[in-house]
């Protein structure tokens, strides 16, 4: 079946089942000219939006419509997460092509509706149109916090330690895949693929980090470390040093990388779409904040370096030397795409 | 100069100047994860999201940035007066091909910039990225209204009398004159295609309609009157009877239709992106919700027609006929786009 069976209307009346999970505050939903709900009296409103364009962020051959969809949420609840808020409404904007099937569109909207259920994020409007060329969908999500807890990029001082919720590169390493039409052959590679496909927003970790005394300054790792961890470093005038030995590696980052003969260090350095968060954090406080966190989440908060006064980016390597980074990641714009460059 | 020149983060720049223009309650604008702004604690939060892709919703080769950037703010703004509200947070997402000239953009801001200043609304974030092919821009905007206060599309009930608050088919005229290659050789034409070009979003009308006693439903005017009538009429199941007489027409779509022989009523019942209100009232409240209006804006609320049990949409001739209308205007995928049927 496809849209035009249906029409604009029947297609909104068709996606709209499943989109209102958390009707509490919710004074209306789908189906009027916005969207109206209450937002918690002491807390702070978060927004945050993304669009995904065809042919520069995805290819529909290559990308199923859940996948689309779930990346699509996840891009908006990490960027809610890495201000340290709790997410709560999303607004899906569709352009939609004439080929464009139905059912890939159901999909799109099943990936997008599994990712908001295990979050309590509700599906509150957006706008359905037509798109001549390509799929683009753009999402915006709101959020809250307190006002004492949200995870702003300033506030990073020397001394303070850097703090990563997870692995990095393989997301990067799953792209490599995909670009180069290498199989995932191997249950490391195809958790790979997974990291790039279906990235786990760390809502419930920057909630966590959030609370915390002694937290400085967050940011959520889209662009790659070195870009993101650049932008802590330029808004507060500082600089960083990171261990090599300490940056979070996967086995299935070890495993790519050995077989394609890559260092994953500099893989993990200047890859993308990692949507771990970054976070620094004074040093006197780490110690039991990364106890916490992995009393709370079974998983390791990884200390990877310290922000330093000396205005620029380093990295301590295994024999001692101290080398600059030079910040590299995506640039929608520029002339470079990804780069290696250390 | 175009934007591979200065880059994302250039760009970003660049465009930032007079997005924060009302800087109380805002804890943080452009340039992080997220935006973080306070909310009235006693007002409901209202977002409404549009998306306009080249193409599809206009010709970048007969649309200046300037007047595609307002009108791309001015429809979501039309959204918010439509549920009563006040229009606070606009974040605008964009997708730019690379031919497109930096000057074209910067243009599309200063659009933005000028609306979005008549009616106090900062311009707190979004996202910048390529796109292959067509230029893209999605425009997501918050506005707060106290609960009381906030218009829907139900409540509307048979009795009710039906207010305008503008014109309705001089934009469709505009549309017309554009896509015939019909030059704007007189004022009258020129208004029209001004009134397609640069709507004017009712908001100071919308909030002035919102605190009225009886006031029952609102929608604005986007697909075209018969069908945005349709919604008020299906979401609250009653019919809805206008008064062919009473149809606001401009001096200006009368000379347009006179020298074209089209019937100005009909072209104002299915024409679109009108961006008036229009609202139901109970009767009793009719008369002096008018004449305050007209008193505060020294414009004329037009009464159109009422709402009726019959489940229909009908409309009085001047002969006294009555003839059902069937709803038209505008559906993104169905097979008949804009249509004269009566």
């Amino acid at each position: 079946m496809i849209l035009k069976d249906i029409g604009e209307f029947g297609f909104i009346r068709k996606i709209t089942r499943g989109c209102l999970i958390r009707p509490r505050n919710i004074l209306k939903a789908i189906g009027d000219d916005a969207a109206a709900f209450t937002t918690p009296p002491d807390e702070i409103t978060l927004v945050t939006t993304d669009l995904l364009v065809e042919q520069v962020h995805f290819l529909r051959s290559a990308t199923s419509g859940f996948n689309l969809g779930y990346k699509s949420l996840a891009v908006n609840l990490s960027d809610i997460a890495a201000m340290g808020g709790t997410a709560k409404e999303a607004f899906v904007s569709i352009g939609i092509p004439a080929d464009c099937p139905l059912d890939y569109l159901e999909d799109l909207y099943n990936g997008m509706k599994t990712l908001a259920a295990e979050f309590d994020v509700n599906i509150l409007g957006g706008d359905t149109t037509g798109s001549k060329t390509d799929l683009i969908i753009n999402v915006t999500v709101t959020g809250s916090a307190p006002e004492k807890e949200i995870l702003y990029r300033d506030g990073a001082r020397p001394g303070d330690v850097i703090f990563s919720t997870g692995f990095l590169g393989d997301s990067r390493a799953g792209l490599h895949l995909i670009l180069n039409g290498i199989e995932a052959d191997s249950e490391a590679l195809k958790a790979l693929l997974s990291a790039h496909i279906l990235p786990k927003p760390y809502l419930r970790e920057g909630r966590f980090l959030a609370r915390q005394n002694g937290i400085h300054s967050a940011i959520d790792v889209s662009d790659g470390l070195s870009s993101d961890l650049g932008h802590i470093l330029r808004e507060n005038k500082v600089g960083a040093c990171l261990y090599s030995e300490e940056i979070p590696l996967s086995e299935n980052l070890r495993e790519f990388c050995v077989r394609l003969n890559f260092d994953p260090v500099k893989y993990a350095l200047s890859g993308g779409e990692d949507y771990t968060l970054l976070c620094t954090v004074s040093r006197d406080n780490a110690d039991r904040i990364a106890a916490d966190y992995l009393k709370t989440f079974h998983r390791q908060l990884y200390l990877i370096g310290e922000i330093t006064d000396s205005g620029k980016m380093e990295m301590v390597w295994p024999n001692g030397e101290i080398r600059d980074i030079i910040p590299s990641g995506w640039n929608h714009f520029g002339t470079e795409k990804v780069r290696d460059r250390i």
